[in-house]
């Protein structure tokens, strides 16, 4: 069992995760909000009513925002590097029950990627002002897509 | 420039990688769907009518589905493994413009995550049959989340 078995909560349970890993990701900029630690952020980003948050994306993908406008709905990837990814029940705070992390929207996950939907409200060169999230400032940014609402897409695996 | 840079088609700008990588992905299970190849992907899986795809979950992550229930609305995060990183612009299929990469949910992207709605219709163990898919079979899986819909969640990153 992993090192720090003793230190678990109630309905916490870790697995050894396995030692290989099996793809690599590249972050592509990084998200700025009012919020420094997890215990500051919203339960839940609000993409009308905000509060503003920016996304500063590296320059070198800048031409993949191509066809972006200011009013879109987007969903947005991002890793949450302070996550544990060997926690398989969680116990929430606030509920009785124990969940696995599948059935919770919880940063800790064997792989520590959030989806966000957020509104683009203004858009500078590789700067985009957005609201909906409720992440901690400095989230390394993983994807940018539009959201999906009604018309077919070309998304295949 | 990126090798290949000549057989690039119309409206496809690609553009060097970073060499480095900065987090790194365990697939949790695989995607089985009746489709061989992308050419034979439908354009958008449909959650209601199918077909019934399955995914089959490293047995290590079971534990991590307590609290899931047949009839969830589920999303599903996976890794499109054939998708090219490099496009930064792209000339869909049927449409006339030029588009970013991030204006697109193609799965040629710099992280190739992709992300659908599904609906689950058995679960068996580590075998979960769902609606909603469009990927090629052999996809590797990343993640499980309930999809988001009205009630807050704890999702922080």
């Amino acid at each position: 069992m992993s090192l720090d078995a003793v230190e678990r909560r109630p309905g916490e349970a870790v697995i050894d995760l396995p030692v290989e890993r099996h793809a690599a990701l590249i972050f592509i900029g990084r998200i700025e909000t009012p919020w420094a630690t997890r215990a500051e952020c919203p339960r839940r980003g609000d993409p009308e009513h905000g509060p503003d948050c920016t996304v500063l994306l590296d320059a070198r993908w800048q031409p993949a925002l191509e066809g972006i406008a200011v009013g879109d709905e987007l969903q947005l990837l991002y890793w949450m590097h302070r996550a544990r990814r060997d926690l398989v029940t969680q116990a929430p705070s606030g509920r009785h029950e124990t969940l696995g992390a599948f059935a919770l929207r919880s940063p800790n996950r064997p792989n520590p990627i959030a989806s966000s939907s957020v509104r683009l409200i203004a858009i500078d060169g590789d700067r985009l002002t957005v609201r909906g999230l409720d992440c901690v400032s400095g989230t390394p940014l993983l994807d940018i897509k539009p959201e999906r609402r009604g018309e077919p897409s070309a998304h295949r695996g």
